[in-house]
């Protein structure tokens, strides 16, 4: 991730929202740790509504301070977390209706046996929770992460400051649909960076109506495939800025 | 083209192998002009082998130059020129034996009656020359463009250097099958830019087993397509070079 930010240029920063241990200091590293990691969804809710509302409060704060002080015009969201595809899939299925046998994929590249308990932990969660999507910071309370959380936080502010913000992939689209229950206007900042070869991110993308702009079957996560993206974007936003458009010297 | 150009930090080189006038003189213009314009390929041959040879040299004498004395070390192709979709589709169809109903576009945007009147025009093309694929030069000259035959200079001279090039759309699509039959080893160092929005592009990398890196449906050319591809390019040499692998800090 940080080869290919040195490559399109875009500065790196890393949230600690709720890694389960303390980490050392470094520049590069905001500290804003709402808990120390989440409870285990199959047997309870991930974490309470007030902790789920923290972390998003938490990536906003991040996203607010780079916008207001940093002169960033385009954030790239990302992610680490141990397990985060299980919850990543649980939203998706919340959000888009989809089974869990289609929204569940082999994060990491576990194999056939896991996968299948893996559906499974996402269908029990699903039944013992039975998330509303109409309530979509529940949903995220009972059934999310806290880097899901802190993700949501990024896009509404970004939609807040009329900053565009490009999606990495599986985790990334399933908090993009957290946000968009909560603010369906925040749809409009919204970029897909890619597709993610987790098959939940496509279903999570088709139901935002949102068409990635890579599609390199790459499944990392750590912005890998949002940061790619960029200089997609700046291109194009260059090529609106500067060129002169056929109309504008006669043609057309 | 210049716009993604400075978005990409790639340095634009133009050069003029055939434009049917004279162009006043431009900083990033080289003149290497074969003949003014090709001959009409529906009633003869384009040119003859001898021209065809000399703006393949023409091509690869710049590509040659940009690499031995300006430390280049990614080419990226690219073309304008009128009607070049029509001998594109001649070629494609040559090589790779699609009908010319398959291998036949829109180009800059025809409609209906006058793609149907292009598709005869390739059909008669290849009827009236039946170039031989297995002269993949003789093809160039009676089907083919100065274009066209510029590009096959620049890949066969990456080929020759081991400096990537990355293709733009379906007229260096083409061109790439010219080069391909030619030199088929030149092939390791060809990179698909972007899948062109133009039938024959996909017919064209699909036969060269290439999988484009973008498929955001341009259909621009000018080395729109492949100069976007460039930071994926670069991003993914920088992995392989300044990345530390899970064996070297002992995972896996």
């Amino acid at each position: 991730m940080n080869a290919i930010a040195k490559t399109v240029g875009a500065r790196v920063s890393v949230l600690d929202v709720g890694v389960a241990h303390e980490l050392e200091q470094h520049a590069l590293l905001r500290t804003a740790k709402v808990r120390r990691g989440t409870d285990d969804l199959s047997r309870g809710p991930a974490m309470s509504r007030e902790v789920a509302a923290r972390a998003v409060m938490a990536g906003a704060g991040v996203a607010e301070e780079l916008v207001e002080s940093g002169g960033v015009d385009l954030l790239v969201t990302g992610d680490m977390g141990i397990g985060n595809t299980t919850p990543a899939a649980c939203l998706t299925s919340t959000f888009t209706g989809c089974p869990p046998g289609d929204t569940t994929g082999r994060g990491t590249g576990i194999d056939d046996e896991t996968l299948k308990l893996k559906v499974s932990v996402v269908e029990d969660a699903l039944e013992l929770h039975a998330p509303d999507p109409e309530d979509p910071l529940g949903v995220l309370a009972v059934i999310g992460g806290l880097e899901h959380a802190a993700i949501v936080g990024v896009i509404l502010t970004s939609a807040v400051y009329g900053v565009p913000v490009i999606l990495d992939g599986v985790v990334s689209n399933s908090a993009a649909l957290v946000a968009h229950a909560l603010a369906p206007r925040a749809l409009g900042y919204i970029i897909a960076g890619h597709r993610s070869a987790e098959p939940g991110a496509r279903i999570a993308l088709d139901h935002l109506g949102l068409e990635p702009l890579l599609d390199l079957d790459m499944r990392l996560g750590e912005g890998t495939g949002g940061l790619l993206a960029v200089p997609l974007v700046q291109a194009a936003a260059r090529m609106l800025a500067e060129m002169t458009r056929l109309e504008e010297i006669g043609f057309g």
